[in-house]
């Protein structure tokens, strides 16, 4: 059956939905357009739902079949899209990491990346690229660091939103698990030691600060070492995901 | 005198030159907002115009000095301005780099990155900004590169876009040039051997392509070698500039 209405329950519900604070709020993230959904599905995700428009049935059939998809109207489904030129093609899932754990492997090698109130959702999303593609741990978020979970972060991390944890704590919540497992920080800072003078160890977490006003003096302080990126142009200071990504590079050499 | 209309032949003129493909084909840059004319300022642009609302007077007087403001009503600041909310300062500038030669230090340490095709402002910017800062001595960019001078690449420069050379080539000219003066040809590539496996020497050129297509065939093969960053985990690629900004922090500790 083809909905034509916008006033449909179901579409109600899925249009909510398609508010980021509200799927959040139950722990539900909308997606839409066919490369993000079939990354999602392609790295396990589960939907909850799939809604498509009238014309891209096949694709449901293809990518979530046995999950009977609410199918739409171009019209109704070009209501709700969150895109000018919508694709038909959009799925509810479960948020991941419920349980919300430091992930904590205990090889020695453990990298984790954790940021103190990243604004930019194209930094939050280069950063769980890059970190996925270094092989680390897990990606450790504040509470003030913007949503991991906002079209714009998955977006950018082109897939690597899948593939590895990214987990919500405070900074007391890091430090508590870092000093207990014996894990080196390093706080990435314009007053630390140039990198390269700096042994690098592992296990280690090192913390990105916020794009303006980088890390808070608490945490930097509470950081075993603060470390920086030498620059040897008239440049200030290098983009967050730049900083996290060489330094990422750098200790991944550790592994 | 405040002008008070839209019609005003000035105002009119300046109004086109906020269209940047207006402003690029008189080879001119139109910066609106405190941070960006400031910088530019700082960094020893020279304003052509200065054009401040009525109640910006003060500034037009501290940062421009001796240079005749145009003084626009809020309103008509308001309409030619590109923000929602304006900060009632712009300046016309012209491009630099007119000569357009690739700038060469020869002392055996020149590093450039060659951009074929980059698309994203955001990536170009945060590419000029880690060229700064790693003491690279220009940013070369394909014709098919987005426009450098693009509001989207300043703003995310940060400043780098008026400190570094940032010279429009083609992949012929760059070649001609690279091969003349014996410079190292590295073409950043998913088929290359890593970094690390991959002896570095300088002076030297890298090549980033396009984000979703890399670069293209002919580039490459016309490169000295295909070099990748190692990657372990699922992410089956690297953010341009993330890429861009591992090989130059590589070279930069060459210098």
């Amino acid at each position: 059956m083809i909905i034509t209405s916008r006033d449909n329950p179901n579409v109600k519900r899925i249009a909510k939905l398609t508010r980021r604070d509200q799927a959040k709020k139950e722990g539900l993230i909308y997606l839409e357009g066919t490369r993000l959904c079939e990354e999602a599905l392609a790295s396990g995700q589960t939907a909850e739902e799939v809604i498509v428009s009238e014309d891209r049935t096949g694709w449901a059939e293809e990518f979530t079949p046995g999950i009977e998809p609410l199918v739409l109207s171009k019209s109704v489904f070009q209501k709700i899209s969150q895109t000018v030129n919508p694709q038909g093609v959009a799925l509810v899932i479960k948020e991941p990491q419920e349980n919300n754990e430091i992930p904590f492997k205990d090889d020695g090698k453990d990298i984790y990346v954790v940021l103190e109130n990243t604004q930019d959702p194209g930094n939050l999303g280069t950063i769980i690229r890059t970190a996925d593609a270094f092989g680390l741990t897990a990606v450790i978020v504040s509470p003030t660091t913007c949503d991991p979970y906002n079209d714009k972060v998955i977006r950018a991390t082109m897939g690597s939103i899948w593939h590895i944890p990214i987990v919500r704590k405070t900074m007391d919540e890091c430090f508590g698990f870092f000093d207990k497992a014996g894990i080196d920080t390093l706080a990435m800072h314009l007053n630390g030691s140039e990198l390269g003078q700096s042994v690098l160890k592992l296990p280690c977490a090192y913390f990105i600060g916020n794009e303006g006003d980088g890390l808070t003096d608490e945490t930097s302080s509470r950081c075993s070492r603060l470390v920086k990126i030498p620059m040897r142009g008239k440049a200030e200071s290098l983009n967050a995901a730049v900083a996290a990504s060489v330094i990422g590079y750098e200790l991944s050499k550790l592994i």
